[in-house]
């Protein structure tokens, strides 16, 4: 099966203040790529980060392996260096094999939760 | 009316604990797949879960008659196994005939709803 | 400018209820559909409406004037009848000129507003 | 990379009310396209907005550095003229390069925030 694009992008990104629960990665306020790799080969993909004052970040390196999804959290990257919050930035994905990306948020600066999702835009 | 496509993807699966109201099934935390089928044979889908860290399930088998909605929700599926709360996921959809899907999830975790949306990735 | 498609799709469509501020039209429970006419020509579009159970309803004749959005509220139709709340539909716009479709909710049932977007499948 | 696209799209566009923060941009009622330009060149962006009533506004003219994001945010426009809050709009930007656009809502109007976002519409 051969179903996916090679390169995505996510143009929104922003990471909002923990809220109420900071040490609850579940209730706390994040962001997610959430990739699936339906291929019988391990996507090795390649993630930079573009900002809006200064040159992007990367790359990140993520596998997934064939037949998995990796929902990624952008407050889980460390290496090259982690993602600033209350930041505007944007994400580019470029992968060696067909996978799809759909991006989603959660707000917990209100007592209740807010959640956006979209698919990325894929090419 | 030959609007839709064959196969199509939801990167992002997940179901968040049921909340506060755990016995009204409009109310507690769910996700659908809201498919659409314009045309005028019954369509046949195969459903095939994915997730992080082993094999696939599935697949589960739809049924969406000649122009009718079915608003598929994950915690309704049972055969060959229910899905699991609280664990990440993804769906890809291949049916005989084109349709359309579009997913939504409503996390009722929050004293208030969230609510997120997109259409899936279609080829 | 030819911006857009005329074959527009939203499998999901949902109309919850009223919630706390019944008489409130932006506050109270809705769908949108956001269609934009680019184009130097009137749009003449034709709604059909889905079901899980029954047959279509419509067509509902809809028309946006040349450069202009309609912001299509789904309860703010009547002919040939109402959108039924609490029911499962989903939508078909045909154009006769190109245009772009957005599908929104706003959820009034918790205290607090839930909101979803998406854009339309087009084709 | 030429990622991207030169014509986008956003149907659905509304300011609502700012909410109890009027005076915190991050917590009162926005919307935003979130624009990235991940190529090398500048991108210089005409940005049309489109009412319900009357005649379309603008251009508004917009730069998005080579390897930048811009977060644009509909209530910092000015010239030609501010964005009128509470009113229906659309918004069609053309880019001299390709560029990815993602809009955002976050509705501030009830005690806690409600988020939606969505891919534009690229052709």
């Amino acid at each position: 099966m051969t179903i996916g694009q090679r390169h995505w992008v996510i143009a929104e990104g922003y990471l909002p203040p923990f809220g109420p629960n900071p040490d609850d990665p579940t209730l706390r306020s994040h962001e997610s790529a959430c990739i699936l790799n339906p291929g019988d080969r391990e996507a090795q993909i390649e993630l930079t980060l573009y900002f809006s004052d200064r040159e992007p970040a990367g790359p990140y390196r993520l596998r997934v392996p064939p037949r998995r999804t990796l929902h990624m959290r952008f407050d889980d990257l460390a290496d090259p260096a982690p993602v600033p919050r209350e930041t505007d930035y944007a994400s580019v994905f470029v992968s060696d094999v067909p996978v799809v990306v759909q991006h989603t948020r959660l707000d917990a600066r209100p007592q209740a939760l807010a959640l956006m999702t979209t698919l990325a835009y894929g090419s």
